[in-house]
């Protein structure tokens, strides 16, 4: 009935949100979503810094109309918090955005005209496929192994499609759980400064660390201003909140800037408040701690079911941090056709093709979330998961026989 | 430096902005905003409830990801706010978003493609303006009296431009302060459902209302779907919440949802459920009488500084709400270039051309604020302001003899 735009009228909402509804039913063992652990947010915290701002002298401040880059009390603990990254920055560097979403949105709206390409890792998140619809852009996927992005394979597609954007998320990846290395991430940025390409370092995750070494940012890499960096306290903090930062050049922030004002004026200064606060107590560093424990354990109790349960054939990625396990199966399986009976048998995961830019790829692979389900239950979905595997593995075998 | 896209390039973030950064300074008296009164801002309320919720049960739900749609409790209390207002609507019909503003982004997301037409009245919200830049779409102003909208004009351009859009502020509008009588919003109804347009009725100031009688929402007379409502709780309650609803039918909210989960996947639930609390613990009516009480006295003030000090020539209207007065000087005036020699005075003000979808049209017009300053202050101003504007009379007589 309505003449929609071209941008809208063929999208219908995120796969994953409507997997996502299914699965808040009680007895489904859900590997499905990104969600820290709710025992893991840290509400009495929160509670009490709300109740000390709103009744101080600035609360009128806090609920009146705020600057569009973000409050100033927050955005000094910003530069703070993005030093202690080893990213030198100040005020005028960062726009404090609604989530790390918001700022892929802002920066496709700076950048892309419809029918411009950027690359993408193969897999990526999916919600930046999405983001990239809405600017009728196309996302072309550049090959990845163990180490990062296929070095030869980026060059190519710089190469060949000069493309405005690379959207990466090299630390504990999602959806599969990796980590570039240095000497990838060094190449990505000399190659993007080489090909005039603004590369979107996008790190929700980096601070969930359960093992191994810290790796560079390739912000702190970035000597010629063409990497924007992205990071979120809603896997740190809490999510609902919607506080995260873009960091970039001045030049570069401004535009930001402009398209945050006309999307949404500003953030809520008291949710802004609230991480500034949370930051300027002290409480960032202990409650990661505690939450790392929590989430290394719950890493830990898939792998080890992985391994446990899973047939040979079945593969998957040992991340040293952030939420998610990476699963390909034997070739001729589909993991997205598989789901309704995961689902039967009260578990649930991700079709992996979601998260590829070309329709079709991925189909035998699928992303497990450990965040938010207990080391028990993570067990015995695995398990489940794995008997159906093994299921169809079989009937796999009589068919082909 | 960087290769920006076509719809920002060429932006350089609204003039208003830097004005108000301008008027700031303590000494200033401003009439140039658009803001609450702080003191009207109900931060002991507000501080109790946050308190309540974030050491309620619910806590940890309050900080988890959340649904794009908005909270259910929240939109369950927006439904039942719609219908006090006469608007008979379902959760379905309606989609929390983080300020009106954003319902006016996402509108344009889902309509507009580039080089689409939108008509506005002449003058109009800035900010609508330049969000249709963002959307690389022609805003033609249809021409206002009195009463609204002019029907002939409005009728002429649907024909022409076959708009997708009609936007309006048609209670109290921003700028002008006027109201549309309820014959001329059933006719621009009419006209918008025989060419096919969507209206946006955008409603941040319709409960302000200090006196003459309440005019039914276009809303109210859409009997086809043609109709989206927007309201926000910015100017009742508090802004920085950036909470507010769009409202319409099913098929066309759904479309915003998708494109709000692509923006910023929701708003806070902190905030929302803090909009939801306060009115189901009946805040809303007795602070919004307070409210309306001290901003009653603040037209009046303004209204009576009018008349006392300002030279005959200068026009300006008499608004039954909202925050607005507009007014009109000689042909001869430009309010943009006299801003400087205001400031200088220590008043300040906001030039009326910004509001007009054609460059230089209105350049003999300003808005004034007058919810947020006491009546002393505006007393004053409106001395200065009127002292400055007989001057330059004088001046511009003695020239033209």
């Amino acid at each position: 009935m309505y003449d929609f735009s071209d941008r809208i009228k063929n999208l219908s909402g995120s796969a994953t949100r409507e997997i996502l509804k299914l699965t808040q039913r009680p007895e489904i063992i859900s590997f499905a979503g990104g969600m820290p652990a709710e025992e893991c947010l840290p509400c009495a915290v929160i509670k009490e810094i709300a109740n000390d701002i709103l009744g101080g002298a600035n609360a009128d401040k806090i609920l009146q109309y705020g600057r569009t880059e973000g409050c100033d009390a927050l955005n000094v603990r910003l530069v703070e918090y993005l030093a202690e990254l080893g990213i030198a920055t100040d005020t005028e560097g960062i726009q404090v955005v609604s989530g790390g979403q918001q700022g892929l949105d802002l920066m496709c709206k700076a950048f892309l005209n419809k029918g411009d390409t950027v690359l993408a890792e193969n897999p990526t998140y999916l919600a930046f496929l999405q983001i990239a619809k809405t600017y009728e852009a196309d996302v072309v996927g550049v090959d990845a192994d163990e180490n990062g992005l296929v070095i030869s394979d980026l060059e190519n597609k710089l190469k060949k499609h000069k493309p405005k954007l690379l959207y990466t998320v090299p630390t504990f990846s999602n959806p599969t759980g990796k980590t570039y290395s240095a000497e990838n991430r060094k190449a990505i940025v000399e190659l993007c400064l080489k090909y005039d390409t603004v590369i979107i370092e996008d790190d929700p995750y980096g601070r969930l660390r359960y093992g191994g070494d810290e790796v560079p940012l390739m912000k702190t890499m970035d000597s010629h201003g063409i990497v924007v960096y992205i990071t979120s306290f809603s896997k740190t903090v809490a999510p609902s909140l919607r506080v995260a930062v873009a960091c970039g050049e001045k030049e570069l922030i401004r535009k930001l800037t402009i398209g945050k004002q006309g999307a949404d004026v500003h953030s809520p200064a008291l949710t802004q408040t609230i991480i500034a606060e949370y930051l300027k107590r002290g409480y960032f560093a202990p409650v990661l701690d505690r939450n790392i424990a929590i989430y290394r354990e719950r890493r830990d109790s898939m792998l080890a079911a992985l391994d446990r349960y899973m047939p040979s054939g079945v593969e998957y990625t040992r991340p040293d941090g952030g939420l998610f396990i990476w699963v390909t199966l034997p070739e001729y399986f589909d993991a997205k056709e598989m789901l309704p009976d995961a689902i039967a048998r009260n578990v649930a995961y991700i079709q992996g093709e979601e998260f590829f830019p070309k329709s079709g790829d991925g189909k035998n692979t699928m992303r497990l979330n450990f965040s938010n389900s207990s080391p028990e239950k993570i067990d015995r979905g695995i398990s489940v998961l794995s008997d159906l595997i093994k299921d169809k593995m079989r009937k796999h075998k009589e068919i082909t026989l």
